[in-house]
């Protein structure tokens, strides 16, 4: 067996726009091989990363999809104990153009001079954009469709090594295996080297996590979301708010689980639930009949992806 | 006995800038007959409104003392929940001038066109000066010491009607009670008008509550407190640190207590304490010898003024 680096999803929040029934705002991390990235930041995640015992400073880079309250309000806070608790390495944070002058505002009204570099990219809410990569991930932009400017996320792992073939791994001393899967031939002494593609197999498939909240029902998503491992997408109404979810550009379960099942994604994690909802299994039932494999997320849950 | 309306205030935070130990970042809420006012609200306050079963619509005003994160950053939460939750009736926001672009810049972003008039109104740090009156409270300001402009509040009930002098009480006829209550004279049949002065003594002192957070020790406040029947002041630091209060511009709890015996007030509150400090009792054990009706304030705590 291949021992696959960890990636993790950590959903913080599950609530919608108005805060109720013990939810949080959407806030989500996601953790992948040694990276750290926070996805949204709702009112309050701070205290709910401390609640997880999750020291802060790990993150790298935070992505907010859009600026309504639900999904930013905490993004200040976050910054600033950050300062407070000496963070010197930079802190990235990728969102639409508004969030400079918000962020920046209120670091003037403060008097606040971070003491670690604090860089923003301004996101292009255009399906495929490259918005980030590291040795860890590559991030790319979903166009969603909300009342206001809305990006969502793909978090694919960068490809993992080659695999050595199990008919050959014998012959390969230890000390030469790393290059070997690095993609390099292997020389021993003066004989002709045996070329790389005798000896390996195609790196394990990476792994990708989607993101998608908030938005409508938007099947123009479905190409950009083929081979995702897990998908969250918001389901903020059932079907009989179907009316209401289309007004307010949101999505009902179902059509929640006609995205994962039209794009063939492994699992479906659904979120983002209405107050009204005061038990989110009503939720479950009516997208599991269309997609099997569909979860509720939950204040704190972890999910590990492919 | 004169039955006196309610004049309460019940502390829903009591950290400082860095949230840690159970503690909440400041906010509070006055309550003086029928009026509803709440004084600073760091990032959670709707959520610990709720959490103390109190309707938020009832607020009226919310006094803002100053922009550091942990005393402003979740008014905007607060602000589009009422919205969400079909406010109409007007908001008033009392604070420093920059608020005005913190709030209008993100209801832009979020594309939200608030149902409810929000007016907001710059606050003046000048001792004295009046900030607000209705019918039940007349609120002032105090020129607190901090890094940035910071203005604290004093706020101070309508004064009562007039008492009727025990002696004469059963002359007055019942329904003319309170009219000579209001100051008229009591005129009865054809006789000659009995003057108010010989049926009433003067109303009970108006209550006062006063807050203080942050600043450094500040003489010059002493003044402005005289006859203030509760203090909320700020005592972040113990006097073995007397050097970083200085530097940050906060309190000891000692300088509380001086700041209290000084201007002879009724009773002191503590608060806004560091998280360096496990327990807050260490605060008051500094604070009591100096000024004996102290008091250490904690999350949810309710508290009598006068």
């Amino acid at each position: 067996m291949h021992q696959r680096p960890p990636f993790t999803l950590i959903t913080l929040g599950t609530g919608a726009a108005l805060p109720a029934r013990g939810r949080y705002p959407t806030a989500q991390l996601v953790q992948v091989s040694g990276g750290c990235y926070l996805v949204d930041c709702g009112e309050g995640t701070q205290e709910r990363l401390r609640a997880i015992g999750f020291n802060f400073q790990r993150i790298s880079d935070i992505f907010i999809s859009h600026l309504h309250g639900d999904h930013f309000l905490g993004l200040m806070g976050l910054i600033s104990s950050m300062h407070l608790m000496g963070r010197q390495q930079p802190l990235t944070i990728h969102g639409p153009k508004e969030l400079q002058e918000i962020i920046g505002v209120q670091l003037r009204a403060s008097a606040t001079y971070l003491r670690y570099p604090l860089h923003m990219r301004v996101t292009t809410p255009v399906n495929g954009t490259l918005l980030m990569e590291d040795e860890h991930v590559v991030v790319t932009a979903l166009e969603l469709q909300h009342r206001i400017p809305c990006t969502g996320f793909v978090f694919r792992e960068r490809p993992g090594p080659l695999l050595l073939r199990p008919d050959r791994v014998s012959s390969i001393p230890k000390f030469r295996r790393n290059a070997v899967k690095m993609g390099e031939d292997l020389r021993l002494g003066d004989s002709e080297p045996i070329p790389n593609a005798e000896l390996t197999l195609p790196p394990l498939p990476a792994r990708a996590y989607a993101y998608c909240s908030d938005t409508a029902y938007a099947p123009s998503l479905i190409p950009y979301l083929k081979g995702v491992d897990l998908l969250y997408h918001e389901a903020t109404f059932t079907t009989a708010m179907a009316a209401r979810a289309k007004e307010t550009m949101h999505s009902t379960a179902e059509q929640a689980a006609m995205i994962a099942r039209d794009a063939g994604v492994g699992r479906l994690l659904l979120g983002h639930f209405s107050s009204r909802y005061k038990h989110a299994e009503v939720l479950l039932e009516e997208a599991r009949p269309v997609f099997l494999n569909t979860e509720l997320s939950y204040e704190g849950g972890v999910f590990h992806i492919g």
